[in-house]
């Protein structure tokens, strides 16, 4: 078995071990709760891990585009959530193959929305669930009160071919109360209109462990859990020795005493920063940061390490958002303690829509 | 023949008039200051715009990684610039496999970079040209004086299988006059030393028109000049007109009357600001503000557009970065005018070193 000393950089791992114990003990939290799981695939694009998490318990996955959706159907899931608003007749024409295959639930949060839906569902022969979008807080997509979520379901319900399923917030992190009071009175009108929602799916990694505080929802949708990264650290959500994706980078240069080069640049890391410093946490030396990002170098700053790596060294890189570093790279590899297990291809990126 | 507004969204556009436009304007300034130049492809990875170039008088292109030189080579490009430390027995065999079929020169910044290409050329049929990278302002790779770069170019003339080639910077962005002056000296040194160099290569976009003052280069390597982008023309590099990469989104939600959400996200535009405030121009909207981004939507404020785009329209960006936009999409869509020219694979991303 060959090992990740082996491994040409950048290389992006992935640590199985840390893999399973993440979708654990999302699973085992949301089973002492009574909540349901229903993660997010966006993350890892790996039918795998998604079949993984169903064999653990969850109910299904979810996916944010028509391209994610028609992969993780081929590998055979059958019970896919799209929380997106699909319009436009090609992708309209794929949700309907979709629908004529798996179990596809879809969003919306305008009657346009509806609209496009109800026209391309009309003559199918089993009709589609559509849940309303609430902005509980976040100010993306969703309704903006609980009177407007009230009133679309009505439209939904009213339109050939639909079945209003619920409600469904990707809610703004921190704001449990906020999130909780928005859905509960939704489900509240909904029930006085005969229209009792039979799910109500909350969302996103940094409130995981408070999910149970929305008791309004049936179920969560985390996606970033299942690998962790520098940010959700940052929030608490688990640790560095929970992270299970890392980029792996090559010491290219060492220009002065106190600056290393890297082979891991923006098309490696991505830029994101979410509010942080810096672009990641090198495993091996804490102290060091890495202070710029060119597309194919990572400029890292040493003065604060007494110890420091030297050239042609590899270094492990905890990045700060997992979820778009896989999107950049074709193949990743899954890695067991030192061990390489396999590399495999990241079936669900790069699709349009 | 197809338009724009057949296509399904999110896609990335590229204007065929403008690219040309743009690469001849370059390329008529550098011959008019008796410059050559010698492009970067990492913006655009593909074949058929790095030979449009040489098309028009450029005398090679430049790539950032093995893959992409793999790339070109395959199309039957043979005039090969890999400005980078390429190490590690991997990266050295393929390197060495390239320059067995095709004209490749890279560069070294450490007396480590030179022994191992070294070791991996001594044997072989025809030597590799070398040169030595100056970090002339940019604090990235690079030897840290002129007095270092002439060291390192005797150790290269020194080592079997190696022949010394010229020098190579990519400068920091404004620092023309800094530039300048390394340049000068370490040319300087190596005339006295009896080791002229024969190519002195100057880099970037940002001092693309200042780059006859850097009279000691022989060559220019620019990059995102193809495309343009909002940070090129926030420095004045060409205009909003001159962009060629757009990316086609559409307006899936309009939750509230000063806020659009459009169906590309940091998985379409990434994260990259630059500096600058949103994360790109819409240009039919050019008051609107991309405020946020999240992975599969971008978030618009409309508050101080007097027109405002509807439910189901479509919007071109000019994304803040070209190059990092080009690097996430399976396949670019080449148009003219309104017209869809062709859609092609973007041949050289998704590269692993």
């Amino acid at each position: 078995m060959s090992k990740i000393s082996d491994l040409d950089t950048p290389a992006v791992l992935i640590d199985l071990d840390r893999v399973e114990a993440n979708l654990k003990r999302a699973q085992d939290y949301a089973d002492s709760h009574g909540l349901k799981l229903r993660p997010h695939i966006k993350t890892h694009k790996l039918p795998r891990f998604a079949r993984l998490a169903m064999d653990l318990g969850a109910v299904g996955i979810t996916v944010q585009k028509l391209g994610e959706a028609e992969v993780m159907a081929d590998s055979g899931i059958t019970e896919i959530f799209l929380p997106y608003n699909i319009l436009g007749s090609a992708k309209l024409a794929r949700l309907k193959a979709l629908h004529e295959r798996v179990h596809i639930t879809v969003t919306a949060d305008s009657a346009q929305t509806v609209a496009g839906l109800s026209a391309t569902f009309a003559d199918a022969a089993e009709p589609l669930t559509v849940l309303v979008e609430c902005d509980t807080g976040m100010g993306r997509c969703g309704v903006q009160s609980p009177e407007a979520a009230l009133a679309l379901a009505q439209t939904i319900a009213a339109s050939p071919g639909l079945v209003f399923g619920g409600l469904m917030t990707y809610p703004a992190a921190g704001q449990v109360e906020a999130n909780q009071a928005f859905l509960s009175a939704a489900q509240d009108a909904l029930i006085a209109a005969d229209l009792a929602p039979t799910i109500i799916s909350n969302g996103g990694t940094p409130d995981l462990w408070r999910a149970h505080e929305v008791t309004a929802a049936t179920e969560h949708r985390p996606g970033t859990y299942i690998y962790m990264d520098r940010f959700q650290v940052s929030k608490d959500v688990g640790g560095f020795d929970d992270c299970a994706l890392t980029v792996l980078a090559t010491i290219v240069s060492r220009p002065t005493d106190d600056r290393a080069i890297i082979d891991a640049g923006s098309k490696a890391l991505t830029s994101d920063t979410l509010g942080m410093d810096g672009f990641g946490l090198i495993e091996e030396y804490p102290e060091a940061r890495i202070v710029g990002l060119s597309e194919e170098h990572g400029t890292i700053d040493l003065s604060a390490c007494t110890d420091k790596p030297q050239f042609g060294d590899t270094v492990r890189i905890i990045p700060n958002h997992a979820c778009v570093v896989s999107n950049l790279f074709d193949h990743v590899t899954l890695i067991s303690g030192d061990d390489v297990v396999e590399t495999v291809a990241v079936g669900a990126r790069g699709r349009v829509g």
